[in-house]
């Protein structure tokens, strides 16, 4: 059974669905405020972390630096919030717990909050950046939430198109990877589901795409062709809509030849993570995460 | 009249009294936790400020960096919660602001919430501990609020009796400096008040008290000899119970000597500076402060 500490996430969701059925003519600036102010009230300071801003090619950026953390490793980080809402601060501190246990520094990249392709081109940036620093890509593992995780898929696919080296380890968070908006658990998890409903996952889809196939490979990363990718692991939870998309990516990324592992976490919401440093099942997750990735990027 | 994006500061205040009402059997931890998460909501993030933790004589602290920060001036923070809640995390941001608009750099103070005189050993020791690195007294501005407020104050009385150099300026907002609990405004402002009612602030005064006299000068500066004070900057909300010992406190150091300023901000809740980058009021504050004190500090 869900902790009650791991309530708060889905009192969270909840919070978000009320102040739009509340007030349904919210504007988008409304919104972005909202998620701004709240989303990081979910998570504990992790302590014992800096914080250097940081602009790439024009874009801000954050490190989280834990101290004591290894010097040549990074966590490539890509926060979440449906491509209109979120930044490098709503993730701080999520993206510094995992850091913190991963004992390496994290990047946080703070990409334009357009349609496709625009955040992707900006997350391929700061990645061909971040390897021009001298980063070995070896070193470098690279983790996305919810749009996050579907742009760190399609940044590692897009990397390779280029001919970029590719990370060592790619770890995806409740990922939203289907703009097609169609996976089974939009209706067997209506109910349990407390914001991702299917017509709030559409609106973020339709903004996302402008127009674009829903299909397209790199913004719908469910359909593209996967093999190449490294180490690959995914989290999610039970009681998302979106569990179903990640059940299908890890088909879909097994099936390319791809090493991929799948946790799906019961009775948890969308990237419950956020709970870190509250939530036992947050910090679980990221402990899962840290001890996984620590060998594919050189840390034994 | 307050404008309508302040009055997220008296939204807050309320959602504590709620708290407290719906579930008046709450444990300290819970009430922490409540503060931790959902006061530094009030605060958007500056933005372009680094920051470092370090060990201060075994206790936190942060310093906030603003990018192009003065690199002489420092402006030494000790932040509020009634001396059982907040933290260098809670004020990070409110502090970033100020020292953004000021253009150096901040360094907030981790004091251990235990009784009277813990916390103000603990803030003394700090403030030694910066002068031993090298800083210029006359490059050093003092800023607290609430509870922080009141320690501000006994950490400068405090030093002068250890023979320390005095700071250049001091700024309190919403200073907490009477533990007595008795100034008119607790029974003027019961209606404008959002959460510090006279039960709340005895019940914070008892706590920090811990059974000293409620007139002992360091823990109740109102009552202390406020001559040598360098020049001091008191700010208030008009709506606050805490209104009348801010008046009383500028009366007091005006007679004996102290060059001191107090604006009140009218229709105002306590500490209505955290909604900084939201809210007018809270910027108009900061930017009041800042361009007082950077002359004061050799930031002409």
């Amino acid at each position: 059974m869900a902790s009650e500490r791991s309530q708060m996430v889905r009192d969270h969701w909840r919070s978000m669905t009320e102040a739009a059925v509340a007030n349904p003519g919210q504007t988008p600036e409304e919104v972005r405020e909202r998620v701004e102010r709240f989303w990081p009230a979910l998570t504990a300071e992790p302590g014992g972390v800096d914080y250097l801003e940081v602009e790439v090619a024009g874009r801000p950026a954050l490190w989280a630096v834990p101290k004591g953390a290894a010097e040549d490793q990074v966590v490539f980080s890509v926060h979440g919030g449906g491509g209109v809402s979120g930044s490098i601060y709503t993730h701080r501190k999520m993206f510094a717990h995992l850091a913190k246990a991963v004992g390496a520094r994290a990047l946080l990249v703070g990409y334009r909050q357009e349609a496709y392709p625009v955040p992707l081109e900006d997350t391929t940036t700061a990645y061909r950046w971040l390897l021009d620093q001298g980063t070995n890509a070896g070193h470098i593992a690279v983790v996305g939430d919810s749009i996050g995780g579907g742009l760190s898929v399609s940044t590692l696919l897009r990397a390779r198109e280029l001919g970029l080296p590719i990370p060592a380890a790619l770890m995806l968070i409740s990922p939203f990877v289907d703009m097609t908006v169609s996976n089974d658990t939009f209706a067997t998890n209506s109910t349990n589901e407390a914001f991702f409903y299917k017509e709030v996952v559409s609106f973020l889809a339709s903004a996302y795409l402008a127009g674009a196939d829903p299909k397209e490979p790199l913004a719908s990363p469910l359909y593209a062709d996967l093999s190449g990718l490294p180490p690959t692991y995914v989290q999610v939870g039970e009681h998302e809509t979106l569990l179903g998309e990640s059940l299908e990516f890890e088909q879909n990324a097994r099936e390319a030849g791809v090493d991929v592992r799948l946790d799906v976490f019961p009775e948890q919401q969308h990237t419950f993570q956020m709970a870190a440093g509250y939530s036992p099942e947050s910090d679980d997750a990221l402990r899962r995460l840290a001890e996984w990735v620590r060998p594919k990027i050189g840390l034994g």
